[in-house]
C-alpha cells in the first residue's frame, strides 16, 4: 500500500499522518486538502478553515516548512490538485533561448586505454555518440512526457577524454527562439550521449557509471541568464 | 584538428605520434595500422611486420599496455578498421535475460521536500517518471545507435524517496528472451525516469543532479550472471 | 473488384453505375468525371461537356444532391483529381488554436468498482492514460498521415468517473499558435487516453467500450469560433 | 485535492471516507490499505487485522461488493501497491494470437456523401484511413505505455460505407506469434484508421464521432478463443 | 480525374476503356472485374463469365498480355480487390535471411574532393552516414507503410570513395531470424545513408543525385538464394 | 586500417601521405591540421606556420586544388575539426521555402504491366506510395542526423506512370517558414514514396531500381531560387 509504504521511507518529522493525532477522518482529509493547497500554491476554501485550526501545531517539529516552500517555489509540472500537467506557454514571450548541460562517463583506466586510442585512430566511439546526442535531442518531447515539443534552431554534443579521472567528459548545447527553454533537449543530448559511449563500452566493463548529468548555464525566458557556479 | 586536439589532452606517455620520433610517413602509417589491430584484436598483415619494428621500444614507457588490454577485452561495437558497427547476433543462444540498473537523482532539501508532498499526496511525479521510463526502454533501440531493436518481455522501474541524500533512488529492470543483452534497456529506463523526475522538479531548483547511472545485476547470455558488488 | 463491392453496400438511389443505363463507355467516363469535379470544386473542361448531357436525368432520383453538397463544403484533404492530399497552409494566417475533445470509456459495473477502487488508492489507472493522451498529442502528426506536424504550446487531458454510466469521461485539450488547427490532436488525446484506460482494464473485461469520440470546442482560424450545442 | 474530488463524484454508497466515521486516523489508513489489498488481490498482513474490525459494517450498504470483484478479476497492470506496471510475460506460452477489433465513425449524411462519392471515384479517403490503421497498429506499444512492443505478422484494415446510418464501418485485425496479446494493436488500427477519416472531412462537418470502438475476437492465449455475442 | 489522367499517361495498346467499344455499363463493369482478378490472381465468379465474352478481342493487341504476368507472378502487397494490404506471415517458416542492398551517391568533382579530404582527416561524413543507415534499418516498418515490424539480428553499412566516377559507394546488409525477408530493411539502410552523404554536401552543390539502389544478394526464405548477375 | 585502406581507393595524385615524403612525423601533422583547416575555412595557428612550409610543393601534382575548393564551397555540416556538426540557424532569416525534388523507380515491362493495371483499377500501389512519402517528409529530421526538425507547411508527393522507360517518376514538394531549407524533406519524401513502390512490387522482380533522386528546385533562403537545367 501507497500510504504505509511512503510512511516507512519517511523520517518521523515529516510524517503527515500520525496515529497519535485524534481528529475524525473529515477534519483529517481537510487537512490533507489543505496542506497540499500550500505545497502547490492555491488558497484552500474557506469552508475548510475551521477543521485545520490544529494543523501548526501538527508540523511544528518538521525540518521543512512547506509552507515556506510554496512562497518559494513550486512544481510548475504538478496542478494544484497534485496531478501532472503540461505547462501552458502560449502567453510566454518568444526569445531566443540557450541551454548548456553536461555529463561524465566514468570509464575506468582499462576502457579509458581502448576508448582512447580509438579516439585516435578512427575516432567513431565520439562521433557515434555526438550522433546520438544530436539526434536525441529533436526527440526530447517523445521521451520526457510533458515537455513541449519545439523546433530547435542549433544541438551541439562535445566529447573530450579527461585522462585524470579515466573519463569521458560531454558537454550538450540546444538553441530555439520560442516560447520555452530547452534545459531538457541539453539534459537529454548528454545522457543519450553517454549512454551511447556505455553501450560501445559495455563488453569491456560493467563498472562504467554515467555522473554529474546537470545544467550548466542557460539564457532567455522570464528567469533570465544563469551559469553554474565553479 | 583532432589529432592535435587529442594530443593535448592525453598524457604524454599515451601520445602515440611523437615529435622526436624521425620516421618516415611510410613507417608511421604502418605503425598505426598496426597499433590498431593490436587494439582491437586483429592480426596485421605481414607485409606490414618489417616498418613496425621499432614499435615496441616507441611504447614501452606507457602506462597502459594496449596489447594486454586486447588480450583482456575489446570494444565489439568498433571494428578492426575502427569504425562503429552493430554487433551481429544472429548465431548466438537464445536465452532469458534480465538487467537491472539504477540511478539516483539528487534533489536537494527544498525540492526534496515539494516531492515528497506530492508523493504522499498523488504521487504523480513518480507516475509520470515511471511511464517514461517503462516507454524510453522499448525506445532503446530507436536512440542508442548500435542497439538491437528487440522485443521486451517485461520493463520495471520503481522509484522511491531517500530523505538522508534528499535524493530519489530509481530502479530499472528489463526482461527479454532472445540473442542479445538488455543492460541498454535497463540503463535508458532509468536514465529517462531520472530526466523525467529533473523535468517535472526543474523550475524549482538549477542544482538537480542525475548521478551513479549504473547496472545493477544482469543474468543470461554467453557471460552469465553478474551483480555488483556491494 | 472495388467497384462490384461497393454496388452492393450503396441504396440503389445513390448507384452512379446503373445497368439498366445504355450509354456507352466514352460517355460513362465523361459523366464519372464530371461527377466527380463537381463534387470536388472544379469546373469539367469543355470537351466533355456533350458526352454527359444525359446527367441529370440520371441523378434526378438521387436523394443526395452532391452538387449542392460541393457547393456548401468539400473534402480539403482530396484533391479534385480525387487524391489524398495535405492542404498547404503556407498562406494562412497565424492566430491562436484551441480546440478541445471528449470521448467515454465504457467500462460496465465491474470494471467501474476496479478503476474507482484504484482512483481512491493511487490513482495511477488514470495518470498513465492523461501520460499517454499527452504524449499521444505530440504524436499526431506521425500517426494521421495528411496532419501537419506543429509545435503545441499546452495539452491537457482530464479523466473523471462517471458513476451514472459507469464510464470513464475523458477530456482533452489542444493549443497552438500557427497556422493549422489543432482538432485532430485534440482528437488523438483523448483517444489514446480511452485506449490506455482500455488496455489496463481489457483483462477484468471485454465488453469496455470507447465511444463518443468527438469535438467539443474550437477557437481561432478562418472558421472562427465553435461549441457543440448541449 | 484528489481525495475530496473523488468524493464529489461518487455516490454515497460508494465513498470510503466518511465524515460519520469515528475512527482515528491510524485505523483509517490500515483500513484503506486493507480495503487496497481485497481489490487487487493480497492478502493483508495480520498487524493490521485488529484495526479493521468495524470494516465489514462500513461496506454494508456498498452496492459493488469489491472483495467479490476481486476474487473474480483484477485489473493486471495495477500492482498490489496500486500502482502502474507492465505486465511480466516472460514466462507465458508462446501461442499464435489473433484479435479483430471493430469501430464506427457517424459521418452524417452530408459528409456521408463526400465520402461515397470519393470512394467511386478513387477511393483514397479509405486508402489513407487504412494506411493510417496499419501503421498504427505498428507503434501501438509507443502510444500504450504499458504495452508489449511485439513483432506482427499480419495486420488488416478494412473500411466499408454504411447507408443507413451515413457512417463507415472500421474492422482491423491483428496477429501475432508470441507471449502476449493483439487485442491493443487490433483496437488501436480501427482508432487510428477512424481518426484519419475524422481529419479527412473535419472540413465539411464538425459533427463527425468515433463510436463503438470495441474488440470483436480473439484467440490464442490462456484464455483461449472468445466471440461478441451479435 | 483518375480514370482520364491514366488514359493520357499509357498508350493506346493498353488503355482498357476504349471509347470505341459499345458495351453498356453493367457488362464494362464485369469487365473490369475480371480483368483484375485476372490480373491479381483470383478466379472471377461464374456470373460473370457471360458478358465478359467480348473481352479477349478488346485486349489482342495489348503488348503485355495481363494473364500471362498475372500466371507468372503478383504484386503480393495489393489484394484480388486492387487494395493495399500487409501480407500475413503467420504460416511462413522461420529461416535465417540476410539481404544486400547498395546505391551511388555521385557527387562531381569538387565535391568528392571536399568529402575525401575530411575522409582522410576525420571522416565523419562516412561515419554519419552509416550510423544514418543503421538506425534508419531500425525504423524500416515505421517507414514503409506495409513492412513487418521485425527484429534484426545485424546490420551493416560500409561507404567508399570511388575516384572514377566521383561518388560514394554504399553498401547496406540486414540480417534477421524470421518469417519475412530483410530486403527492404537492407534497402532502406543504404537510401537513407545515401540522403545522409547528401545533406552534409548539398551547401556545396546541388548536382548531387543518388542512383542505382537496388537490391545485390538474399539469402532465406521461400524463394531461396539470390545474387544479382555482374 | 581506415587511413591504409583510404590510401588504396585514391588516385596518387590524391594521397596527402605520400611514402616517399622525408619529413618528420611532427611536421606531417601539423601539414594535416594546415590542410585541413584550409579545406574547411579556418586560418592554421601561427605556431605552425614554419613546419608547412614545404606544402606548396607537396601539393603541386594534385588534380585538384583543395584551397581552392576552400574558397568556392565548403561542408557546412563539418566543422573546423573535421567533425560533424549541426549548423545554427538561430541567426538566419526567416522566409518561405520550397523545395521539389525527384527519382525514378526503373520498373522493368513486367512489374510496369501490373502497376498500370492497378493503377488503372483501384490506384492502391501509388496512394500508399503517396502517403508513405507525406510521412516520411514529417520524419525527416529523425531519420537524417543533422537536419533541424521544422514545421512543414505543406507536402506533396505526385506518381506517375512512364510508360517509355517502364518507370514511376516520383515529384515531391515540402514548404516551410522558417530559418532553414526543406531540400533534405524533399529528397526524403521521393525516397521513401520510391522505397514504397519498391515494397509494393519487389515480390514480381528483383530487377527494380530507384534512380536519379535528385533536387529540381528551390527557392527562399540566402542562397534564393534554383531550378535545375533541363
Amino acid at each position: 500500500m501507497f500510504l504505509r509504504g511512503a510512511a516507512l521511507i519517511l523520517p518521523k518529522s515529516r510524517r503527515l499522518f500520525n496515529s497519535s493525532s485524534s481528529h475524525d477522518l473529515a477534519s483529517t482529509i481537510a487537512e490533507l486538502n489543505k496542506e497540499m493547497e500550500f505545497v502547490f500554491g492555491e488558497a484552500p476554501p474557506t469552508s475548510l478553515a475551521g477543521s485545520s485550526e490544529s494543523q501548526p501545531t501538527d508540523r511544528d517539529s518538521q525540518s521543512i516548512s512547506v509552507e515556506k516552500i510554496a512562497n518559494e517555489s513550486k512544481l510548475t509540472h504538478i496542478s494544484t490538485k497534485g496531478e501532472a500537467q503540461m505547462v501552458d506557454v502560449s502567453h510566454k514571450d518568444i526569445s531566443k533561448r540557450v541551454a548548456i548541460a553536461s555529463c561524465k562517463v566514468i570509464l575506468g583506466k582499462k576502457v579509458y586505454g581502448l576508448v582512447s586510442a580509438n579516439q585516435l585512430a578512427k575516432g567513431d566511439v565520439f562521433s557515434v555518440a555526438k550522433i546520438a546526442g544530436i539526434t536525441g535531442a529533436k526527440q526530447t518531447s517523445n521521451l520526457i512526457p510533458l515537455c513541449h515539443n519545439i523546433n530547435l534552431t542549433h544541438v551541439r554534443v562535445d566529447l573530450r577524454l579527461n585522462p585524470h579521472d579515466y573519463c569521458v567528459e560531454i558537454e550538450g548545447e540546444a538553441a530555439s527562439t520560442g516560447e520555452t527553454g530547452v534545459e531538457m533537449e541539453a539534459m537529454t543530448a548528454v545522457t543519450l550521449a553517454g549512454l551511447t559511449v556505455y553501450d560501445m563500452c559495455k563488453a569491456a566493463s560493467k563498472d562504467i557509471q554515467i555522473t554529474d548529468v546537470r545544467l550548466e548555464h542557460k539564457t532567455g525566458g522570464k528567469s533570465g541568464d544563469w551559469s553554474r557556479e565553479k
